[in-house]
């Protein structure tokens, strides 16, 4: 169904081979899904320990930064999709070329990687972004005289972002003056990393929405979510949260805009803020999201299933809720780096706690899993996800209000 | 935590690794499940085309009949468990007194494979059963006097079945008379097969219960479902079905006892019939079971998370159903020997339809999958499943009422 390649091991019939790049928990929760579907899934893992790499019956090891390692990965399967953002779009693009089936495709990922032209491109399409403005280069002289236009206009404080490679927070620097501004471009001049300027918008809420696109344009949404983060990280998800319909459904229509204007194939996920009523597109991921993990239990189909469906162009599932409010928590490693595997059994002493732990080695600070509640109770759905996620060691950051009976 | 033996490859903490004993879709769906929780599991697999072969990362091949296929099982993990009833009782007798964790224990299993202890076991613990004897031997001089002194009693017709090894319908045989009861006796003392032999029952219904039980006693259990047999094999699940509740909780009642009779650990799946407004223990089987498959989807957790927490003496999760009415069909290879995986856009088009697919090699008849439905009414779950069933080539046996709007 995708047109044969040259040395292509196609399957003789069927929905056709996934091949993954990334091996982290996303791949992992794709292979619990594949599994499930009776799908057939390779994938492409950089080191023994990530997490797919643990469970994955269909292995093997290499980069995606490396052209026969990737041209490996596109031998093994019919379309190629993603763990994580880390590639090598020039690669890639010329393997889509000579006719790989790579899902999303190579100009999604384009939006998707890089901020600079992802803002560039959802504004030109009328989609609601902060005010920004993308530096001419890297260096210092070009950069500073750019900034300084930019806050002339909108003024101080503004946020420097890193246009690739930022994830959890990383890549991101808010400044609140000139002085810090240049220092953050000095860095960035040394390591390479061309920034864009944003206005500092103060947020009141923060919100995600996935999206399920096929190749014809087929489109499902699930609810948008009010997300909690805490320096750039996501520490929980909350179905529907405490904002009102109109918003949330406000924002659903905006990411399904978005899926059409980046083309994508798969799970998008669109992050939005919420200011002053307004609501504003801050990060797009093309592929299965951490904000998206509740859908698992939550949803009749979850954003794993929806995303081997959309990249095999195989009709998507229904994304209604199953309950009136699901949380989900994430675990991340407690300051001694123990494994929250040891404390399983604290864990599913929580009443109705779906615990998922990626298999990750533990370190202070790294996310191991995370945890998922479905409940008719907003409140108490949300109280026993963390204290799930608290007896898995899950240490609470400043910046959540821990629910009632939770102990900090 | 299980203590340690002479070979064992223990995990250093953590909840320990679990050892499947068989490659079957069971144990696809455990390792599908074991991955989502973090846990490490192996699989002894007897060939590369089994269905949790397809997909388990950690995987070797031998047999549970070869003592050291089965110590290198047992050096492995930490808790051996099983996909299926195939084993030599002896030899893992062995391996437990040796200091092996195998759950559930021999002396579960025991009663669990062989027909004739479990029907003794049960009937001396006051759990009702169908009058039965076990034959004296296996010879025809053995056999037969002591089916007509036990046709003399309850009349004719009887059933004869396979003290071991029957599944699905193998290994039972309704007989009308002296000649066909000779004709079966004949032929099971030229396989060697020891007999038994019971009453016919007007069956009015089938249930089937599954409970989880630790090994200190904890026990729980999912509502009673009914399910449709069609020549012993398994054809659809509904939950709750259309039998009473005060029969379902009676089914649940005295599923929850065998399986304190019994001592199980793990999942234990307890089949009964209805007959004249008494219920009759049917058959037992010591592990998950398809009976339960719809606990995936519905249910707050699933039979095979259960066996897990249960194996590894883990606290055992909510068993409450997610939705009013769940229907579970299975998916059956069509007279073409034709793969459903490539019909799973029609499967996928059914709305709802929670399609599971084992990746095993297609042959008419050949048990090839599931679909479960969630919903609110139970005509409808009923009616998608079947659709969703039907689209993947399931064919329809005489005996089952397909709903309207099914073409058969």
């Amino acid at each position: 169904m995708f047109g044969a390649r040259p040395g292509a091991t196609l399957a003789a019939a069927g929905p056709g081979v996934v091949g993954v790049v990334g091996a982290g928990q996303l791949a992992r929760m794709l292979l619990e899904s594949a599994s499930a579907l009776g799908l057939r899934a390779v994938v492409m893992a950089e080191d023994a320990g990530e997490a797919a790499a643990l469970v994955a019956g269909d292995l093997f090891f290499g980069s995606p930064l490396v052209e026969p390692d990737l041209r490996e990965l596109a031998s093994r399967c019919d379309v190629v999709t993603f763990d994580h953002e880390l590639v090598d779009l020039e690669l890639l693009s010329q393997l889509e070329d000579e006719g790989v089936t790579v899902r999303p495709s190579v100009a999604t990922l384009q939006l998707a990687v890089d901020k600079r032209v992802m803002r560039a491109g959802l504004h030109a399409a009328g989609v609601p972004v902060p005010r920004f403005a993308t530096l001419p280069g890297h260096t210092e002289a070009d950069a500073r005289p750019a900034i300084e236009a930019f806050a002339a206009e909108h003024g101080w404080p503004l946020v420097l972002k890193a246009g690739r490679g930022g994830y959890d927070g990383h890549g991101v620097w808010p400044v609140e003056d000139e002085r810090e501004a240049a220092a953050v471009v000095h860095s960035a001049e040394e390591r390479g990393i061309h920034l864009l300027v944003e206005e500092y918008v103060p947020i009141e809420a923060e919100l995600a929405v996935l999206v399920a696109r096929r190749p014809g344009g087929e489109v499902v949404s699930w609810p948008a979510v009010e997300t909690a983060q805490v320096g750039g990280v996501c520490r929980e998800v909350l179905v529907p949260g405490r904002l009102g319909p109109d918003l949330l459904e406000a924002a659903g229509a905006l990411a399904r805009r978005v899926a059409d204007v980046v083309g994508s194939v798969g799970v998008l996920a669109v992050e939005l803020f919420s200011c002053r009523g307004r609501l504003l597109v801050n990060e797009v991921a093309a592929r299965p999201h951490n904000t998206g993990h509740w859908t698992i239990e939550g949803a009749v189909t979850s954003q794993f299933e929806n995303h081997l469906r959309a990249v095999l162009d195989l009709p998507l599932g229904d994304t209604t809720p199953g309950a009136p409010n699901v949380a989900s928590v994430n675990v991340f490693g407690d300051e001694r780096g123990e494994d929250p595997a040891t404390r399983l059994a604290e864990a599913f002493a929580v009443d109705g706690a779906h615990v998922h732990l990626y298999g990750k080695a533990p370190r202070p600070g790294r996310k191991l899993g995370h945890v998922t509640v479905c409940g008719d109770d907003p409140a108490d759905v949300r109280s026993r996800a963390w204290r799930a996620a608290r007896a898995l060691g899950t240490p609470v950051p400043a910046g959540i209000d821990l629910p009632v009976g939770v102990s900090r």
